[in-house]
């Protein structure tokens, strides 16, 4: 790790995998469960090419760096994409993971079609008007459809991947039908699903989703529900052992 | 109760549910949980006309009957749908609950489009071409789809509801995509989902449905899974309620 100097309203936390860390500021969106639980989802392999849309503070590339040939991310959020690229750079990944700052609705002018064997996204979760949205943050442009909606993000993610590529995505249970018919309509199936539960009987408040690109209908595998906390509120085994606990 | 006499491999089965009981064939397809758990899954209306598609032995209608206005019912096959037949009369529900022998990818033959508030389906879970089905009995035209397939039994559902009427189906996690896209192809939305759980920390093999004709996507509510079993094997106390045990 090389050495860093930290901005107003930054902090530095262990991402507890290969000694890495990582610079997040508190006054943007600081990445939370759901792109940890995403970055573990997929079998990766040594070969592929992965790009991720949407990458925040660059904490899903740094998970899987090790485990892949190459991540690009993008993010259209200016002082997120600089806080993603110091943090390649702390790490000193920079011949790895190439983030670049653009608007993935426009993603023919930023990568080649089809290049990629693997896309992930954690997008914004809800539909614009839904929920205590403040228009001005960005914890609300993370969270809220207002700079890409759901069509969008399939649509890029389908416009990077070859034909049998992977497609994961972190999302809420209440648009699974959306998400299901959005896939279909780009010639993606979605063929690994989990929900996540908060506690053991809880309904699940998170779903994990791959998709493939060209695959034929039917044949999902639903895996168990990933519970995250036991009863008395700490972390289930599972959970710790995501995070590297 | 009327009284009962019973045919070769017949038997009867107390259905736990206002003193009702129920012929069963043992040579013939035998109701099991996933019958006794879509009949539990809507809530049903006392003004409500509900059609089930494949009704069996006639348990759904068996169970509902108390909760709404009247139940039609159509079975393919005649043995099976006579013995259905029979378990109206045994539970004096003739005036309630009608069956029909028939085939439901033919059902603008037997009833009037769009008049059920409700339309419940078990319908066989399976491709042709998978499993050990052996084509000639009953119980394997029962879990494969060598009578109507997916979207035969969606096609019929749609065909049965009024606008705004709900879809209730038990079915394979498996088939869950190629669910959501076949209802939504006939302007229905998954509305409720649950997955059951033979066991807590096991991946569902079950799973219930709730779709509505003519909603608008998103919003789906995906209840906490439902476990059959304790770790010690027996009910838990969700299974044993349903049951009226």
């Amino acid at each position: 790790m090389r050495e860093v100097r930290l901005g107003e309203h930054e902090r530095l936390d262990d991402l507890m995998k290969s000694g890495r860390h990582i610079i997040q500021n508190t006054q943007e969106f600081c990445f939370s469960l759901d792109a940890v639980l995403l970055a573990h989802f997929l079998s990766l392999k040594s070969r592929q090419k992965v790009l991720e849309l949407g990458t925040g503070t660059g904490v899903i590339p740094l998970i899987i760096a090790d485990e892949v040939a190459r991540v690009d991310a993008v993010e259209l959020n200016p002082v997120m994409a600089e806080l993603a690229s110091r943090n390649v750079w702390l790490n000193e990944l920079e011949e790895k993971i190439f983030v670049r700052e653009g608007d993935y609705r426009a993603i023919r002018e930023l990568y080649k079609p089809e290049s990629f064997d693997v896309v992930l996204a954690n997008p914004p979760y809800r539909p614009v008007g839904e929920g205590q949205a403040n228009k001005l943050s960005g914890v609300a442009r993370a969270r809220h459809e207002f700079t890409a909606t759901l069509q969008d993000v399939v649509a890029a993610a389908r416009y990077g991947l070859r034909f049998g590529g992977h497609f994961g995505m972190v999302h809420l249970p209440e648009r699974l039908g959306e998400i299901i018919v959005a896939l279909h309509e780009k010639q993606m199936e979605v063929k690994r699903l989990q929900m996540v539960q908060p506690k053991a009987g809880k309904a699940p408040n998170m779903m994990l989703i791959e998709a493939v690109v060209g695959a034929s209908p039917g044949g999902l595998k639903v895996l168990p529900p990933l519970i995250v906390h036991k009863d008395d509120g700490s972390y289930t085994d599972e959970i710790l052992q995501i995070y590297g606990m």
